[in-house]
């Protein structure tokens, strides 16, 4: 099916072309006309892939996603809680350049999707999604390190919004200030961050 | 002088005419032309406050900070580390609707902020005084409740960054999903972070 592949790739180059034009001139040059310019098309092909700006924001915001999604995946996970956890809060992270460029597109739809409905489910959809993947290692680092009473749903859930917000607010921070706040400090926080939910149980007696 | 308050005041009315375009258009929509009309004013008027838009919106970015900043100031502070932590930090949380509004306008600069030279020594500037007000809560915590062998200059650094992310993070999460990001939500998380690192000499044996 060389047509459908085709197809496909075309739609990410476009994606990979509008992250070019936020990273450099930000969300409010992304019009169609700009972003078919860098991706070398004309307008009336790139309508041949998209039919609206909106939808080609949404699947270049999903593209992000699904980059990640795919990185994580192929992750050598070794089934012990915390070294799987700072494995999986690294990709998350932008500890390099790719990554930090991914972060940075990121930040920009989010910001973007606080004004446009139709961007609104994939990040709501995809905020729901993180918070799982936090529960879940949330849940993995007490069954195994936290020797307190069993944690109540509601404990779980502050642990996992405290963990999710302290990777995005280390993301955007990074972003902002690259020379600060890079890779090193970022692994520094999380790995510290990551001991201290494990002795929690010692901070709630 | 009633000029100059005059000339202030104008000023101020035509921030927070930014604001309303952003929050309810999006950044691409904060042209002179659209935040003029927002204002009530003709672009003539307004060119005689703000000679370019980078301009309007760096006083824009600026006024969110003058605003928390006034009310910091007008704090009852106790004396008491963990009490005046929490009441600091709180003002720096979308709890209420102005603080949302606030901190939805920020996202919107943080992310231009990324693409546009004019607003990032301001970025810069309070990205740095941030730090130093995490610090010197860091350093309070610590110096009364942590009976740990005395911190080291960088392990209040990466407690200071730890919890100026988190409340980035949580910031952020709010204002994407106010629902679920509510003000009990963040204000617990809040606590408990504090908490934890008032124990965090028992977490660093």
């Amino acid at each position: 099916m060389p047509k459908i592949v085709d197809h496909h790739k075309q739609r990410e180059k476009l994606a990979e072309a509008t992250w070019r034009v936020i990273l450099r001139d930000g969300m409010e040059r992304a019009s169609v006309r700009n972003i078919a310019e860098e991706a070398g098309l004309s307008v009336g092909s790139l309508r041949h892939y998209f039919s609206t700006q909106s939808e080609l924001l949404a699947f270049s915001m999903e593209l992000v996603s699904i980059r990640v999604e795919k990185r994580i995946k192929g992750l050598p996970f070794t089934g012990e809680p915390i070294a799987d956890a700072q494995m999986l809060l690294w990709e998350l992270l932008p500890i390099d350049e790719e990554r930090s460029a991914e972060m940075a597109v990121w930040l920009a739809f989010t910001a973007k999707a606080l004004s446009d409905p139709m961007l609104q489910p994939l990040k709501d959809r995809i905020y729901a999604e993180m918070k799982l993947g936090m529960i879940s290692i949330i849940e993995e680092l007490f069954s195994r390190y936290n020797t307190a009473a069993a944690a109540t749903e509601a404990e779980k859930a502050l642990e996992a919004e405290r963990l999710y917000a302290l990777l995005d607010g280390l993301a955007i921070h990074s972003v902002m200030k690259p020379s600060e706040v890079n890779s090193d400090v970022m692994k520094s926080v999380i790995a510290h961050h990551i001991k201290s939910i494990c002795r929690s149980d010692r901070a709630s007696d």
